[in-house]
Order: C-alpha cells, then sequence, then structure tokens
C-alpha cells in the first residue's frame, strides 16, 4: 500500500568533496576548530552538495497546513479555526514565516492539505485538498491508506520542486491546531516512549491541559499499539497529512540529494518518522533549532541531533529553522571566503 | 587620572516605547511567547531607540588590535608575530570577520594600537599605536596610566565615529595573542574569582599549557592584588590596550544611546568591566554568543547574561557577535512586519 518511491535510495554523501572542505576548513586563518559548529556544517554541507565550496542562497521553505480531528478532544488552547485563517496569512505576508521568507529572500511556498475552515484557492496557495481533517486518533486510525499516500505525494511534490527550481537548501514547515498532539503521539509510537515524556503546552495549555492531553494521548496509544512496529503506519495512525507530507519531503530530499533544515518539534517528529522508514535519509538533515515545546529535545536527543539555536522557540511554520538559515549561509561565506594561512602570510600555530 | 568622560550618564531606556513595543508583541499572529528569545530582544531594542519599530541594518564592527607583554610566559599556543599579520589579513579581508562583516553588509573598522609586528600604515586601517605591547603583568602593571587612557580613548573615538555614521548597533571585537591570559587575569580581578574558573586553552593550549596559564595567572594576581577594589585600575594592572578600547566603546556606547552587540570571553571581559565602572551600561549590551573558551560562562553567569548563540565558536574578531547580527535583524523584522490578529482576522486563543 505505501507509494513505491518511498524505498528509492538514498542520495550517497560525497566523501571526496567532504575531505576536501575538511582540509580547507584546517587552512583558513584562525585556529583549528575556532569557528565551532560552522566548521562542521561547511563540510557537511559540501558532502551534500558535492562541492568543495556549498552555497545556500538559494532556499525554499514549504509550509503545509491541516487540520486534525484530535482537536474533537480538547487538546488546544487555540480554536480550530486558526489553521485556515493562517492559511490565509501566509498567502498575504503577514505571518512569521511570510516575514521571515521575504527577508532571507527566500522561495515560500504553502500548500493546504486541509483545514475545517477552508480558504479556497488563493493567490501563492498550492491546494493539495485530501479532506477538512484527519481523523480522530484517539478513536480510529488518523487517515486512510490512501490519504497517507496523498500526503506523502503532496511532500515528494514540493521537494520535487524545490529540486527543479534549484533550491540549494529546503526548510518544511507546518501550520495546524492540534499537531503537537499528533508529533507527540507519533514520537511515542516510534520510541516507545510515554505521553508524559512528550506532551507539551503547544500553542499554551495550562498544567490542567497538559495532563488532559496525556490522557488523550494515552487513548490513542492503547488503540494503535499493536502496529508500532511499522513506521509507515504509525504515521497513518497518529500523524496527521501535514506530517506524512513532511516525511514525504524529507524522504525526497534525500533521495535527490537536497540538504534539509528541519524545524521544530513537528518537524523532527517527520524527520524521525523518514529516518525510521530509510535511515540513511539521517546523512540529509541538518536541525535549525530547538524548540521550547519540551518534547522536541527528546526527539533530537532519539535522532542524536544537535540544534543549531536554542532560543526558546515554539512557533512552527518552519520558523526556527528560517532563523538558523543565516548561520548555515554564514558558515558557507566563511568557508568559501576566509583567505589560508598561505595566501594571508599568516604563521600558524607554535 | 580617569578621563573625565568615563562618568559622563548612560542614556536612560525608553520605557514608554518599551511599553508599545511590548503591546504589538502581544497582538501579532502567533501564540504569545512562541518566538522566543526574540520577542524579548524587539522589545529591548525599542527601548533602546526609543522607536516602537527598532531597525538593527546599519551595524558597525570595530575590531582592536593589540599585543601583550604577558606573552613572555608563554601562555599562547600561536606566536606573537600573528597579530600583526592577523591586522594585515583584517584590512585585506581574508580575516573571518572581514567575511562577515562583508557578507553582512556592516561597515568594519579595524584599529592597530599597538602591535610588535607593525604592519605600519594600511588603507582602510585606524591606527591609533600606543606602545609595541602592554607591559607583562606578571611583572608590573600591563599599562600607565597614559596608556590606558589613550585604549579608553580609541575606543571612545570608535563608538563615536560608528554614532556619527548614523550606526544601528555597534560589534567590538578583538585581536591579539596572549589575550585571553589577560582576559581571564581581569575577570578574576573583578569578580575575585580563582584562576582555575577563567583560565583555559585559549587558541589551542594543551593540559599543560593551562595549568602553567594558570601558574602566570596566579602570580600576576598575587601581585596586583591590593588594587582590586577599582575596577578601572583592574583593568590597567592586569587588561590589555584592545581591552581597555572595548571597556571605552561600551562605556560611550551606553552613553550616547547605540546598542552594543558583545562578542566572546575578552568581549565580555570589557563589558564586565564597563559594567563595574557604570552599572547601567548593562542596559545597553546584548550577548551574541557563548564562547566555547570555559570562562566566558563564567563571566556571562556574574553579569546575568544569556547569550543568543551557542554555536561553539572561540575566534575572537567579534565573529560570534556578528554572527548573531542576523538574530537581531530578524527579530526586528518579524516584530515589524508581521499582521496583527486583528489585520489578519485570525482568532486569538480560546
Amino acid at each position: 500500500m505505501n507509494p513505491n518511491w518511498i524505498s528509492d535510495p538514498i542520495k550517497p554523501l560525497n566523501r571526496d568533496m567532504e575531505n576536501l572542505a575538511l582540509a580547507r576548513q584546517g587552512q583558513l586563518t584562525k585556529p583549528p576548530g575556532a569557528l565551532g559548529q560552522l566548521e562542521a556544517l561547511a563540510v557537511h554541507l559540501a558532502a551534500m552538495q558535492g562541492r568543495e565550496r556549498p552555497a545556500v542562497e538559494r532556499a525554499v521553505i514549504a509550509i503545509f497546513a491541516a487540520d486534525h480531528g484530535v482537536v474533537a478532544e480538547n487538546i488546544s488552547a487555540f480554536p480550530q479555526a486558526v489553521t485556515g485563517e493562517m492559511v490565509k496569512n501566509f498567502a498575504r505576508g503577514g505571518a512569521a514565516i511570510s516575514v521571515l521568507a521575504r527577508t532571507l529572500d527566500a522561495d515560500l511556498e504553502v500548500i493546504n492539505l486541509g483545514t475545517v475552515n477552508d480558504p479556497g484557492p488563493l493567490p501563492g496557495l498550492v491546494r493539495e485538498f485530501i479532506a477538512p481533517m484527519s481523523a480522530n486518533c484517539a478513536r480510529e486510525p488518523a487517515m486512510t491508506g490512501v490519504q497517507l499516500a496523498q500526503a506523502l505525494g503532496a511532500g515528494r511534490g514540493s521537494a520535487l520542486r524545490a529540486v527543479e527550481k534549484g533550491a540549494q537548501v529546503y526548510i518544511g514547515g507546518e501550520m495546524g491546531i492540534g499537531n503537537t498532539t499528533a508529533a507527540a503521539a507519533l514520537g511515542c509510537a516510534l520510541l516507545g516512549a510515554s505521553p508524559q515524556a512528550l506532551a507539551g503546552p503547544g500553542t499554551g495549555l495550562d498544567a490542567a491541559g497538559v495532563k488532559h492531553k496525556v490522557a488523550v494521548l494515552e487513548r490513542a496509544l492503547a488503540l494503535h499499539r499493536a502496529h508500532f512496529g511499522d513506521p509507515v503506519e504509525c504515521l497513518r495512525r497518529v500523524g496527521g497529512f501535514e506530517i506524512g507530507a513532511l516525511t514525504g519531503a524529507y524522504l525526497t530530499c534525500a533521495q535527490r540529494g537536497l540538504p534539509v533544515l528541519v524545524d521544530g518539534f513537528i518537524s523532527t517528529a517527520a524527520a524521525l518518522t523518514a529516518v525510521r522508514i530509510v535511515p540513511r535519509v539521517a546523512d540529509w538533515l541538518v536541525y535549525g533549532h530547538g524548540s521550547a515545546e519540551p518534547g522536541h529535545a527528546f526527539l533530537l536527543q532519539a535522532l542524536g541531533a544537535r540544534p543549531l539555536l536554542n532560543l526558546g522557540m515554539r512557533l512552527g511554520e518552519g520558523s526556527g529553522a528560517a532563523v538558523a538559515l543565516p548561520v548555515l549561509r554564514l558558515a558557507c561565506a566563511l568557508h568559501n571566503g576566509m583567505a589560508t594561512f598561505a595566501e594571508a602570510a599568516v604563521s600558524e600555530k607554535l
């Protein structure tokens, strides 16, 4: 039932270019290691892009919006109508990610996968409407097999468009009232973790709200537990359209050789899913930021990932990854533009 | 003996604009607090700049270079000639900060305060030569009173030029073989801390090298301890020309109302000195990054400061602050450019 492209081979990293980039780092006019994570980042980008001097000027940001049936369980501080309202706000340029994309000169694509409050077609909006919302995972699987394939395919389509446009880095983001619950459920399913480890306040639940969210998660996990051995089935049962799309996008980026800058909690749940489906996807993922949503640290640890930024952000929309994009760009600028000890006639270490 | 401008009043923050900016943050289309540190940063910049919608597009980066007599004690992994060589590299555009300034469209000024290997006058280099190096603080005060006044004045001159140019944010940086030793000594003197807490590998000492550095610091502190009650005298006795210049620059920025983005260990030692001289200087300082040099965390904690980035950098040159500049710019862009709930017709929290 899975789309057959899911198991296409992942593009291998270019180890020759990685070694050339590593050697170049050692010759730049700075003490070895003095640029910290920026050095490893430039080398990793060189390995992904297959060039000694990488570049991430051409960035594509894709935001997937979708509503969640589990909102019927009262697990969100905001009304469900906000998902569709925010789709309009994305398209009109007023949302955080709209501002970030403009400021960073990145290409922004908004994909509506299904919202209860349907804004309809809008200029600049890609409409791949699957259903007004996923089903309530506390009562039944969130998606049918066909819906899951549509969601994965929507992400794949976005990644392929980015490749077609010549993107040098791909940022996926999401909007969906209730999706910290879906992401927490998916993390629990994939990692065998308890809901307490992954449930957090989301957009602003109080302690009682989080406690209730944990209870809802326990019900959902009890219902679907027999199927947790298969990551695709986990995604279908407790994920959501936008999480499926992000998973499809990350898989496709890794197959086609497009570096991914992962955002926060929801995006990382999708990244974890993609890595559980095909482990080598991990080679293509850079983690932009650590979210204030407490479950994010748990997912990052499971992935062995260290995010670039920790600014206490918890907005989603790809916003944390977008704020990290300048770090990637500066890592490349330093790697490509600094003089070597020989070029600058600077003395090396004693 | 201190220059009389040192005690000029610090410009107060604009609390009206701070409140307007805070109110605006609460109306933007995001859950309250979801942009984490970016929200507080935008509000702080509004308070400093006296405008509801702050901006940091026009940035000045000033790099102060100087050599240190304490290098005679063998406390550096790099030869002293590197300071002058790097001054040339700054001026010719090959150093990390040269690349960062170009990429960030920031104004870069390099000030030679005194290097053993003297590159002489160069295009783009401000020459305010005090002496080939400071004196060896393990044997005598690092600076005479006149030299200290020159160093403070060089920093003041740089800050005043930045104000004159219409800078919206000021980044100070430094280059000086041996200056992690001077910064550690200064931190110990100001905080009554032990050398173990503040001595680190700098550009690349091994464990034995760090142990020796601690011993040198102990000698220097024993020699000057009677004078540690006066922060200016601490600076004169165990600091250096570039640390004095940074201190003078930060004091002047705070007097004239120019926000400062502080760099790493050396810059933070200067910031601590400025704050000990006039506590309200603290209102004008934003900390760009936490350095991998272990003493930096100690100084930040003493200042109650939380840096924006933690990327394991330890280069100096203002490079960590420069990498943080896009975070400030994006915080402003979001604050100024996002739609409010009313403008976007998005529903608020339940």
